[in-house]
């Protein structure tokens, strides 16, 4: 059983297991299917566990995650606007792992009638509020996508896809199923239309704060939350997760004591840089946990201990918080921080230190930078 | 010499050698020892373009840089306060490169008399106002400290050693200027005070932006600077690098067009969430250079087009701007982007492309993840 000694990131198994339970029970009882979005947490073990609850087909957000996942996956939808630029390492994914596409511009159906070798799926990406990007309900691409790949057998249009994320600038539950119920809205609307013509149209939803706060998927054949793998202090503030429901935290080293502060080595290249606004309006990193001098590996428990993560570095993080709690660590104490953003932080530390003293390896850990 | 399809940091050799020559040629004039930071590049490759004008003395930021580096070099500082879970980790670093460590709590030197199998170098912390860690000039540690490490053999003290890091916060030259100014002055004091009882402390600064501006090091034994290797936005806006002075540059592929607005594949996990505020009060992740279309090998010019990246998420980017400087990129082209904080992006790609083509690792794209 290894000691920590530097930022660790360490992996509450038994949480994570359940988050994904929840979330596999939760789609089966409104005969949803599951597509977990893998970007979260990159890991093809932790993957393994959605496989032990019936889990198939899986979503990333790029065509390296595609690449890495083809080892183990044998569907898989990209679930970003296709990149041209990458055609030649989709051509290279082996044939029988199952691709599904997403597009939004009539001209890349011509580029991949062109330079495709292989089938795939074709979803058409739809922005269903968020405005980041996709095709808004009365965009005439959408009717004229259809009609481009109808009876196309290369490529087989599956319907629409959104990403209601806009749900992350919710500021309770209610307002999150306002979203989601608007979002679904915009989604039946558009299969009302177009179906007559083109049947079979199916609808792929799911960011983690709509599924995780609401009950009843009727009108979704596709939930593709990620997020709730690990759960994070973002989607605990959103109303989407408990504390207890946190699988993920940051082991820090401490390095300095002063009487206001402590100093950890823990910085923004293990956090990243997403911050949250508390209820005071003060910026923060992260909320500490547990206690000095608690065993890591029994957890970290369901309370924060008063600590805030206020300032981070390349490698040094601030904890402020009361005296009182700053006085009972030392240097060469840990400290543990829950995160803003599980998704940024997983890929910064590449791997994950379970509780059990196992490590876990993230796609960035584990995959090959070629030489050019 | 390979195509660009997915987020690549470039990297222009010829500035990226010229901003050290300029440094170290700085530093040869002011007589001071020339250690560069060696947190912000993490390149084996690169370190060889110091070593070729004459550097012989690192820094770096964490224990695990250090074991990375000393494959190559025989004269490494870790300017962190010493991390005391790290001892074995230092122990086995190869006992002929040569290790200086920092100090500010008298239990550490206690720590390393018992732990330590290795003679190291001892600085002291100090604060110079930017107030993050260190002690502060009247605390009383300093001179316990010195006390402590008199004539000690192994544990062989250097002197002062800072980090004036609040010239980040500065808005012009001169302020920067000021605030090296009475930095210098602090550590002149201290050695002034501390030197009649314990001859020969030395004085290490070193922020970039202070190294930069500043043209006369009199008084210093040796400067740390790390950022000047790349420059990026933050140090261009302080005034302490020229926009042709930029080292890297990220290519990001164009995913979506929309009227007002571009999306690349270029998330918070390539450039990292650091951000900045433009004149006009606008939040922005980075700039873009050059045109659509320019063959990137040429390199990027010293203009800005324009755009801004005023969102990232965890793979996408969102370029804003100007309708006529939109309307010139399609979906397949690549677009140019100046980070705000090159030492955080260079840590998130893990390697760099040279406009020659050639791929240069970091370390996090070359430090194995050992398996627990």
């Amino acid at each position: 059983m290894p000691d920590i000694t530097e930022p660790t990131l360490l992996l509450d198994e038994a949480r994570c297991r359940a988050n994904i339970r929840r979330m596999a029970d939760k789609a089966k009882r409104s005969g949803a299917r599951f597509r977990p979005h893998f970007k979260t947490h990159q890991s093809l073990e932790i993957g393994e566990w959605y496989r032990e609850l019936g889990v198939e087909a899986i979503t990333v957000s790029s065509v390296k995650m595609a690449d890495y996942f083809s080892r183990a996956w044998d569907d898989i939808t990209i679930a970003v606007p296709f990149n041209v630029l990458e055609i030649e390492r989709v051509n290279a994914i082996r044939p029988e792992c199952r691709l599904n596409l997403c597009v939004m511009h009539p001209e890349t159906i011509e580029f991949l009638r062109e330079n495709l070798r292989r089938d795939v799926g074709i979803w058409l990406k739809i922005d269903v509020g968020y405005h980041r990007t996709g095709l808004g309900e009365d965009d005439a691409r959408i009717g004229e996508l259809l009609d481009l790949l109808a009876g196309d057998d290369k490529l087989q249009v599956q319907g629409f896809l959104a990403h209601a994320g806009h749900t992350y600038e919710a500021r309770n539950r209610e307002e999150i199923r306002a979203i989601d119920t608007a979002a679904r809205a915009i989604m039946g609307r558009l299969v009302d239309r177009f179906s007559p013509a083109h049947p079979g149209l199916q609808v792929s939803l799911g960011d983690s704060p709509g599924c995780s706060v609401v009950e009843d998927f009727t009108g979704i054949d596709e939930l593709r939350p990620g997020n709730l793998v690990f759960y994070d202090l973002q989607q605990y503030t959103l109303g989407a997760c408990g504390l207890e429901d946190i699988a993920i935290a940051m082991a820090c080293p401490v390095i300095a004591r002063h009487d206001t502060k402590l100093i950890v080595h823990g910085g923004g290249v293990h956090f990243s840089k997403d911050a949250m606004v508390d209820d005071e309006g003060v910026r923060h990193y992260g909320l500490a946990v547990g206690d000095a001098g608690t065993n890591w590996r029994e957890g970290w428990g369901t309370e924060l201990n008063g600590l805030k993560l206020s300032a981070l570095s390349q490698e040094h993080g601030t904890l402020t918080g009361p005296a009182e709690v700053l006085s009972r660590y030392r240097p060469g104490d840990i400290v543990l921080v829950l995160p803003i953003h599980a998704c940024m932080t997983a890929s910064d530390m590449k791997a994950y230190t379970t509780l059990e003293g196992k490590r876990l390896l993230h796609l960035e850990g584990d995959y090959p930078l070629k030489a050019a």
